[in-house]
């Protein structure tokens, strides 16, 4: 951790406190967590013992709900710079740590949307409960018909109707969906599609999960993993009705609710993923210096391409961890919105960073690389999904060109100024 | 298809049939056979009965055990070069084509060893169901506990005892070991670890696969993929007596025959990963082009990257092509061993290419590409295992950059030469 | 050379004779070359001897114009396959070799054009002398103010004034219009600039160098490097005047010319691209294996990422070898617009593959990798100009994308037939 | 500039004068300084008369010496971190504006030495008139005969005889060496090359550059710039005889000394290495979003690859400022071999920021990119040094890789201790 971004005393102590809680009983449980999700139909009924255990004991350290920015009255008080810090000791392992805390997604964002914006009943029946990690929630957003990645595509219908809102669509990827948990969706749809305002058309319903209607049609796999029990599910949603009080903020405040909710949370995937990332090069050091595994008469680190990667990636995570908490300090300085492109950027980063460590951490270990004897191939799986969740690569970079492109007019008239000057310098006999 | 390497009228018109057999049977198939292999315990004891139908079609086809080169009497006669045109067109669909047309590794390299250095007795045995397509084998070489990208490292024992040989050793990643239908192991071990020619060391020894002692420990995952019902298993040897008829070739000869078998092995490889390449590349465009898929008011293909990301592909696959090509040719001309950098070249090339081509494919698609629903996410982990498999990328380079670099001193040499003739024209006036 | 693509005894003769000519003649000239152009204003006034001597040593060889294809009874009858591969050869002396085998830029793209569609009267006063070598040319067509790599920017203006064309416009980068040597222009201008076809608009006219209004404005650099004596010249036009009948095939032909023009240039330019990127191998292998150049210990090597690099490069040159060969083949069997996709890939291919091993040479030379101690830094520059002349990478992979989208439709209706087929299979019982 | 590396009220009013001096002098001046040059053998004895102006200009504005770190009461009192703003600032203009400020290479180590190791003679001689940017310096370190980026291999004798050292050597890339004003070198030679620790060999001696027997050979050229009037030279030492008092802290210290010299000037380079990316970026945007320069219908940055690279380039300098800004910063804090890892890390990753960078802007000019009309060459040129000068990225790679690995031990313990954590949860029950 790098020093110069300055931490208060309580957030160093919480990651002492965090880095023992990881080491000494989420790694250690990790395999046990596995095992316990079971096999075939089971891994989507089952609530894992051990996570349970764990999370009584994350409560009893403090370690709970960490993720609440400072403004939050119910939260820890931490910024998110501070906060940040912690993701990366979690990221370390990712399955069972974030859990573990009560700061896993979707549960965080979903929580900070509650909290945000929810009403004293909203926060009553579904924010309580998340907060004390009773229930878990999904958000739906992402649609199987359309490109997702433009928000404006969603198709997902929310027709007030009296006094009720009837929600029809086919979402995917819903995250969380296949928990038994799962108690509570925020579905995102359109209650105005044809406003002028593009931004305008959407809005946010809370749809508690055993509501008829609700379909979960089957888990999604990345890379033949389907994350059980969480799951990334198809949902259907046929004629599903909800009071109109289930509304979030208003009508046609969905696009304003997603746009804040997504900066803090692409911080905290970015901070796991360096996590991610210390691990995958922690297991590739283990490896290439292990005395045992010799080829062509040398240890695997004396080849020298071996060495030269490693401090690719050493070099990689360390930038890549700067640009994370320098977003993350700029949220803290301005807000989600200010901090938009140091986000963006970040988000782009980090995810290839992680890609390309993995993928270099596979290779040095041959086969077992990708196998379930390690961890680097879900941590494949999880680098490539990245680069797509929360909005592809493609359109932070797009963002990112447009807002510099900006810059032509300006760049051009200051060129023209030097060269104004350039001029009276020479007709000034070449002197100042 | 580029037309410079020309193919006999003969191959042109099975490259015709294959692809038909390939798009109305094989690519159709592909869901159904997915389906057939199960799911739990029962992926490991089914065959699928849509893979025998289209063995059975391929067959009356006269599209069955293309893969034996020339040189056997016992196969069809074609080139590497004629073969490996067709290897492209079964590579489209490689769970389900190469197996229809009884040329699926591990087994066509294990026919070629029996057909190339079995006795009469090992042939009728074994060649003749394999080729039969009615039982299955398995070629034990890689270990659990060493690096076997250095083939000298491994330790399985072969110890003669009396009339038998006992092999104790610990083999894992032993591919189509899972299968009900496998009844054969080539198990490469050290009969002679003290040899000091460190490449007679080895033997290789044929193993009934219910032969007292051998154990199926688990299948290795890739990623998220098992592969059965084929797997790629751990297999332990504990005290497995055989037979001394059982020796391949005879004690000692274990390196030499991996060394020709793997050559052409990788050639196949290679170019079925051509036609993987080239699938990809469809199902990129074809999603890219989708007009009902619109981002940001265009379709994809319409923002400029994905566009160069398509050309760029195009130009990495039929630069692979033509190295695999050459290889194949070379070969052809000579033999695997006179062939060995080309087949390097292509090892190294083209596995990297299609993980490239298939990352870029699944961005274009987002999270569906990462899903069960493409075919994307098994080429991302078939790919990934190509750059470890019969050899790391390390092992291939370090191999051709050592046959470049002892031309060091030639080089020098002729830098000498030329220096000196530049002298002689210096004192010559500068005139030739 | 890889053997796979055959070439005629003649060829492999001239092959052997041209090899000779550069070892011995060509290279060991080169610092003289260099020495002989001289320094300041001087540069651009002299005709270094040397190369006279080299040219009429070619010439008595038999190594004397030998581009020109089978087509042209002018030429030596080789194919644009066969011609390919002796570039490659002068390719390793890229300053020297080529004009002293009257084989160079921008003359032998000129010398088709007259070969082509000059009148008797053109290719009497041109090609003649251009093709003994008396002369040299320069092709008109990049254009200060205007994208030039859409060539339908272009507006230097011809306009027809009774019998005469009257000429205005502003080039730069016409190569070769610095040599005292350079007699003739062929000038691209937009002699109907309103023609509603805009590749109708153009039109290519001679022009003798020495007309008035011809302002040869200034030298352009390439990385520091003025290419004296041919040079890539900024040159203005004003009011130059010259007869109708020197049009070359007609009003308006103009782009219908320079499309048939730039492609077989393109493999000249790619083919000695081979050359170099062989001759940079040559010259970081020779470094890198030097016993005298040793740190921490050991021979440069021997530090594992420079073999890599080594292997690596060796991987690239192979592919992009053949991809050029595989154009100039399609050449010779179709036409150059048949051939379009093949040297566009090429085109693209080979210039980054050459920057790359270049870049890698030079950092195994340390600092005098950069210096004019080596041919690296020279090869850096032409390898950096080849990305852009004859149409800049992003036009060719623009080119090469629009044909590989338009495969959408057709692969979405494949997919179809697949799908029906599958549903199909399935209605049958999951039966063919 | 990020806001989270906080900076003294000084030091940010500093920043705004400095940017004025670079905008409105130093770089109108830029093209003046260039002609001031000159052509031929003038380049070396030119000083050209705006370079003084704007010397006296920045000396009356207090913009002088500023590179002086804080330790040294000569100095201004910036901290390391601030200095490293007012290098992007400078770096700009690389040419004119660190000379401007008497802040340039090599003259800042070579000051730094004589402040910190320098006799009150040795201070008042040579410290004071480089101070008051009346003489320049030269650093001779890199010899011609062996691989200098392995210091130990450094063979120019310093010989003691009597009162006298005796020095012999060839030394070349003398950076400075070719300017008129050069008036002392710092030779680095071995004093006792048989001495058993290899970092007690070598001794650096002070050499006014009229001493007889030295002898400046050459201007060595980066690609074809030559840099004058400072100039890289290739510098002879025959027999160079200077007093005993010329040591600089004693015998068998210059290792202990360029150890300490090179890690501030690495992040000085780095950092003006910024600023050149940062003219870089807005050179490329003001070309692409030129309304009057469009291709195929579109101004340039609308081609999605445009854009996109323009954005890559925007996080690749972010990341790349914050990880030099971090090296500064851990410079303030503990020095430079306590910041010796991240001053390796920013020294590999800047300069190929910068190269890649360039490349894409070079690339989206097209030829005029490569030419004198534009910074971009001279940058492409300077990027290329750096990625060599004070260190190639392979030694630094290298050392970085040292340090990783040696993790290796503490990781497996740490693993071990995971898993027996594992094994105790499992027989508790998989209850923790």
């Amino acid at each position: 951790m790098t020093s110069i971004f300055e931490v208060s005393p309580r957030c160093k102590e919480l990651q002492k406190k965090l880095i023992d809680f990881v080491e000494n009983d989420c790694l250690p449980a990790e395999e046990v967590y596995e095992s316990q999700v079971g096999v075939g139909a089971q891994r989507w009924t089952t609530i894992p013992p051990i996570m349970e255990e764990l999370k009584a004991k994350a409560k009893s350290l403090g370690l709970w709900n960490l993720f609440l920015p400072k403004s939050y009255p119910e939260g820890p008080g931490l910024t998110n710079l501070e906060y940040a810090t912690l993701c990366e000791i979690t990221g370390r392992c990712p399955r069972v740590a974030p859990e573990a805390l009560n700061c896993s997604a979707p549960d965080t964002g979903n929580m900070e949307v509650f909290a945000k914006y929810g009403t004293p009943e909203q926060k009553q029946k579904y924010l309580v409960p998340l907060m004390n990690g009773e229930i878990r929630s999904a958000f739906a957003m992402t649609e199987f018909a359309v490109s997702s990645s433009d928000a404006t595509n969603i198709e997902t219908n929310i027709e007030r109707v009296g006094d009720h809102y009837i929600i029809n669509g086919r979402k995917w990827w819903i995250s969380g969906a296949g928990d038994p948990r799962c108690k509570v969706y925020l579905v995102m749809g359109k209650s105005d599609p044809n406003n002028e305002n593009m931004h305008r058309q959407q809005s946010l319903v809370i749809v508690p999960s055993d509501t008829p209607g609700i379909e979960v049609v089957r888990p999604m796999t990345v890379y033949g993993y389907d994350d059980a029990p969480e799951g990334h599910c198809e949902v259907n949603f046929t004629n599903v009705k909800v009071p109109v009080s289930n509304i979030v903020l208003g009508e046609g405040r969905g696009f304003e609710i997603i746009q804040g909710r997504l900066g803090p949370g692409r911080i905290h995937h970015c901070m796991r993923a360096i996590g991610m990332a210390e691990r995958t090069l922690d297991t590739m050091i283990a490896r290439v210096t292990d005395p045992s595994r010799r080829t062509f008469g040398k240890v695997l680190a004396l080849h020298g391409t071996v060495a030269a990667d490693v401090a690719k990636i050493r070099i990689e995570i360390n930038a890549a961890r700067l640009m994370v908490l320098a977003a993350a300090d700029k949220i803290d300085k301005s807000n989600a919105k200010g901090a938009m492109r140091d986000i963006a950027m970040a988000k782009v980063m980090v995810p290839q960073m992680l890609q390309r460590a993995v993928d270099l951490a596979i290779q040095a270990h041959g086969a077992a690389g990708l196998s379930q004897d390690f961890i680097l191939a879900r941590f494949a799986a999880g680098a490539r999904t990245l680069r797509i969740a929360d909005g592809p690569d493609e359109v932070h970079i797009m963002q990112l060109a447009r807002f510099e492109l900006k810059r032509g007019d300006e760049i051009r008239k200051k060129n023209k100024a030097i060269k104004a000057r350039h001029a009276q310098i020479v007709d000034n006999g070449s002197k100042l």
